[in-house]
């Protein structure tokens, strides 16, 4: 069987997403009926889904569970959308565009917003603590894996690195480290969380999609900088030229427009470098690592 | 064996709980240092430790894993510090004071004390996740609990409708409703994970839980409504008045003080009874109900 063009499997997984937050978010008829609508504002009808779609990614590879899947991807993009939500308040980044939307505290009020990100939290750990369609002990894992992605070792950290870094001139290694904690842990938990729908991983096979993640994830953020520096705040759906304005240390700051799209691209080689043991069944996720790397926003 | 007095056993708990907390929040060394010495300097020193106290009173009925009681006790504190470093912000309840000290908002700023409860919860889940001393399908189950407890249809959801309440005249159903899930679903999910560290339930064990911390969390709510009007700051360790200041409607603003004082004394004795198929084994949680309802802060 030929698999299916990339962006039709893309827009088919988009929609399956979509469908899926809408299942596991609370009704927005049930009480309290604004904080649900207001959670359901935020996380529906937007977004790339690039965290889903690794997850679907990977979840392909190794022959998953479409149930286990669809929470799994559901739930690493509310901790995504959460921590977008509260990046977006007036005391961080201060953002009133968000996918083309008004952020939440805009359309709704700062309360309600601190309140969205932090019930989006704990609906992730809870979508994944509620489904039966993965052994109980792989589940416990993937429990491990998400919290460890979404906390001070992780996201939450990498935002605190990224706030105290604002007017101060890193160097390249630090600001690595900066993304590395940022963007990096919930897109390798995406990767490994997908593959854990499936199966325990081997060593060697975790080794390979860790190896794959930390690639991903470090383009990811290098082409988020080169796009911050050259689209325009329609195209991105956000406000564009944010870093500068807010003298934040980028990767064009630091290594220039072309070197930053250079390092991109050597990142998307050893995405594919990665995935090689996995041979034809890694297709999805090869296509992943070349649409973060040549999106234009 | 004569059980140790309850101030001793009060005591020894809430050492214990100090140093797993202690444990299991992260260094404050290790990267991001300015972000783990909040959260350590919200979470540490201080605190009555009521739900840690249930946790640990359940798990003594059921003769639990003090390694797995310790680390259940340490995730519902760090929920619940993280709510009320994010209760305390200015676009919530805007406190300065808490347990005695300036909040973390006015301690450090508000970016990070929105980034250290957004840890917090992660860290209180992950706390949870990487336990090995219960069997994972149980694990799950506590994993499931704590986040049905923390999210919008718990905490969240009772802040959401706490703060939707503000100068409005509520009906002392709407009332319950609310303070149900502002703070019983945290209560409830203390005693549950308790019991849960020793055992799986068998339904009439968590009825008659669920019986007793039902009672226990309203009672606490109408001490705390009862405290907010009699006491002073000093006292409570945060500003007291500060519901009929911010015009919240509350027990006392509702029932009049004394009908609240003998609503509360009521939910102790239906505490009480709710306890009385587990016998002298529930000694402890007995005890706390009677703490809960007559304490001076």
């Amino acid at each position: 069987m030929t698999a299916a063009p990339f962006n039709d499997w893309i827009k088919a997984v988009q929609a399956q997403v979509e469908d899926a937050l809408d299942a596991f978010l609370p009704p927005a008829a049930s009480v309290p009926g604004k904080l649900h609508e207001a959670m359901r504002y935020t996380a529906l009808g937007g977004g790339k889904r690039v965290r889903p779609l690794l997850v679907h990614a990977s979840g392909a590879l190794f022959g998953a569970d479409a149930r286990a899947v669809a929470r799994a991807a559901a739930a690493v993009e509310m901790i995504h959308v959460y921590s977008l939500v509260h990046d977006d308040m007036p005391c961080m980044d201060d953002d009133e565009l968000r996918r083309g939307k008004p952020t939440v505290h805009v359309a709704y009020d700062e309360a309600t917003a601190l309140l969205v990100g932090d019930a989006l939290q704990a609906q992730a750990f809870q979508v994944l603590a509620e489904a039966d369609t993965v052994p109980p002990a792989r589940q416990v894992a993937m429990l491990r894996l998400l919290a460890q992605a979404a906390g001070s070792g992780g996201m939450c950290g990498g935002q605190a690195i990224d706030l105290d870094s604002v007017g101060l001139a890193l160097e390249r290694e630090e600001l690595e480290r900066m993304h590395r904690l940022k963007t990096g842990p919930l897109l390798r938990a995406s990767v490994l969380l997908g593959a854990l729908c499936g199966k325990d991983l081997e060593p060697r096979e975790l080794d390979a999609l860790d190896a794959y993640a930390k690639a991903v994830g470090l383009a990811f953020q290098v082409v988020d900088d080169v796009l911050d520096a050259t689209a325009d705040s329609a195209t991105l759906g956000k406000t564009a030229g944010k870093d500068a304005a807010d003298n934040k240390p980028t990767y064009v700051s630091i290594l220039g427009l072309e070197s930053s799209r250079a390092l991109a691209e050597q990142l998307r080689r050893e995405a594919h470098e990665a995935l090689a043991p996995f041979g034809e069944q890694a297709l999805r996720l090869r296509e992943l690592a070349d649409l973060i790397v040549r999106r234009k926003a």
